[in-house]
């Protein structure tokens, strides 16, 4: 049990820097809450000749990752270069080499972690990825250190800070879709190609890996039910304003019987509720379990800082557990048959939004379209669109997957009522 | 280094039963986080005769507790019989015979934590209370792993079940302070002498406890400016609403320049803000760090099943500490100068509503009140009482906190203008 541990950091960035710079500040304090000295050795640069400042002070630099990654002495090695197939490559080298690994990598995990974790299980070494998810919020951590005492039965939220912001700027000021995705990109929250954002690519990849750590289950993205904001209209947000609601994009896996079901998508979330007060590029996210009940975390979903600082605390936890003796045992390590719910046993209200044109026996025969599968009305509001066409929203009763499956089926072989939108609506508060 | 470590509880009401239950059922999970078997192996209740069920299988039980306290064999004690005399005697022999120690009982930790912790450094002993502040939510924890790799600023937040759940029924629900406090009386949420939560004091314990911890600074109680709810009137929470505001009782400690300032009392929270969302008995308390950012952690404040599930986990991190060998390290073990902040030095908002005779010049007389000590008005609602008697509502710009005791002092020499209540103003979102 070595009273020296040594690290190796992949990547100079932001956040590697800001790790290495954490480090390297709270040295005492992390002695302490450790039991050991934390030191970085390495660290893996692109450019050797590029000035780096006092920060690198006593730190090797190098261009070479097998430097790093074949260093006997270096105990722990940090990724935070980001990409898929180079960050996994040297991951799996680090692992089979017996050294323990943090990585903030999100994509490589929702994407590749069983594998990594298979790995770094056969190799008795720690895999750490707490940033990955929610930035700067100890959400991963929260959920493992409730399962040992506790039963999850729900993890849902707000996990993707661009369509956040998006969402706030739409609800907030009124702007279109378009004009807060262009102040998105301005303000550095979205990339120029938003895609794995606003299609909610990126929220479905955090739910892969909380459901994996909540459930023991592991879900493929193309099992997740995955719902973006691209078609959001202005329209809808000022109706479920004045239904008593907000639009959020909600991540959500829910278990019950057993079985799970996991989806991604724009959700009505009650305005009182504490999801529905979550701004800009904040995440949040609630962890219901059997003995605690209802919890939530919220904090900055990404940044330099707070995802150097989850990434620091992974780090305290690999030292923890080599002095331990727990190494390989944690993040992931509850493992689970995967069953998906059935349709016929997952239950919510849906907002529902139809234009259809405004004549005699119109709504007649939308509500008879209802009926059939039958699915009651909540509430319900229409308001002319044109000479004649009209807008109807209904907030349904509380109904099946399937029924709602069915329903959105029967619109299809509908004319005159064409589907807008069919949202789920949150209850409670 | 032990394989097995064994726990004696001293009570066995609805927490230590529940803890007692959750140790059974989770014992392959626990053992598997610990690295180590944890076995409860006595429980000191009040009546032997008294029939417990199955889950008192396999543990001895005992009406004495120093057949807890000197067994040699039990390694951690945990103390959740409440009392504040009673329990400190039992914990300090316990602490002397060497014997970590995990409790619940805020008020003991609030009075005198600093002198338990001394005794569980001196004897090398683990000393943990999680379940203290805001039950089931794991904030002290989150501190105490902030702290290490980051610098608190700020920690604020509703920390206080049932003044909250007054708050909320009387903002939803129309009702005034009695009616809302014989409600929360009649579900359990309040006790018959309701002093203690009402009055702000509990509140206030929570603060000593959060302040020592984010900061390692001891404040007592008599340095905390503690405001309660109980002169709140229907009416400040209507008008506070037209402001754009909810009233909530915070507890609040904000550092500054290495100075602290540590209070409690009902502040008006931005409709939009997360706190104001936060309904009923549940708590919610913001940590704000130099690298995190604004993170915020809400769950229920009290409850059997939240309470008995941070015990546990405070039970699994002294079981961790054991095997690591950093007893006696944690939960308190920052420590720094106590300074508190000059009244000018702190700033904020405040709401201030007043009573006077509705007749010409009065308002100029307000006016004039107002900039003699430099006070601005950023809103203002004037309405009428009665005939002769107008109530005005005013929030000021940020001033000190000396400007707004000026303010006061100066109202108690006026015959003609009557201050009713004076509360901070929270700004953000």
């Amino acid at each position: 049990m070595a009273d020296q541990l040594r690290i190796g950091i992949l990547g100079f960035g932001t956040v590697g820097s800001g790790v290495l710079r954490i480090l390297k500040n709270h040295e005492p304090k992390l002695n302490q809450v450790t039991g050991t000295t934390l030191k970085v050795k390495k660290v893996l640069v692109r450019d050797l000749k590029k000035q780096r400042g006092s920060i690198a002070d006593g730190v090797e630099l190098t261009m070479d990752a097998d430097e790093i990654i074949n260093d006997p002495e270096i105990d722990i090695v940090v990724e935070v270069m980001g990409s898929i197939d180079q960050a996994k490559e040297y991951i799996k080298k680090a692992l089979t080499a017996g050294k323990h690994v943090v990585t903030a990598n999100k994509d490589l995990i929702a994407l590749h972690g069983n594998e990594l974790v298979a790995l770094a299980k056969e190799y008795n070494c720690d895999l750490y990825y707490e940033a990955s998810v929610a930035g700067g919020i100890p959400i991963l951590r929260t959920i493992v250190d409730s399962l040992a005492s506790d039963e999850i039965q729900k993890v849902f939220g707000i996990v993707n800070g661009t369509t956040n912001f998006i969402l706030s700027q739409m609800t907030n000021e009124g702007k279109s879709y378009s004009e807060a995705l262009k102040e998105a990109q301005e303000l550095g929250f979205a990339e120029s190609d938003p895609t794995n954002d606003v299609d909610g690519i990126d929220a479905a990849r955090k739910m892969v890996i909380l459901t994996r750590l909540a459930f023991g289950m592991n879900v493929e993205l193309d099992q997740i039910e995955t719902k973006g904001i691209r078609d959001l209209q202005q329209e809808d947000i000022k109706m479920a304003e004045r239904l008593g609601y907000k639009i959020k994009l909600i991540g959500s896996a829910i278990q019950s019987e057993s079985r799970i079901s996991v989806d991604v998508g724009p959700i009505l979330v009650p305005v009182n509720h504490p999801l529905a007060s979550v701004q800009n590029e904040n995440n949040a996210v609630f962890v219901v379990g059997a003995a605690v009940g209802e919890t939530m975390y919220y904090g900055p979903g990404a940044g330099e800082l707070p995802t150097a600082n989850s990434v620091v605390s992974d780090v305290i936890t690999v030292a923890k557990n080599i002095r331990l003796g727990t190494s390989g045992n944690v993040f992931g390590s509850y493992q689970h048959e995967t069953n998906l719910a059935e349709d016929t046993k997952v239950f919510n209200k849906y907002y529902i939004s139809i234009e259809m044109q405004d004549k005699t026996g119109q709504f007649l025969a939308l509500t008879k379209l209802f009926s059939q599968f039958d699915i009651g009305f909540d509430q319900i509001i229409q308001q002319p669109l044109s000479s004649d066409m009209a807008k109807v929203v209904i907030v349904t009763h509380k109904i099946t997957k399937a029924q709602q499956k069915e329903l959105i089926n029967a619109f299809k072989d509908t004319n005159e009522m064409n589907l807008l939108v069919c949202f789920k609506v949150m209850e409670g508060n």
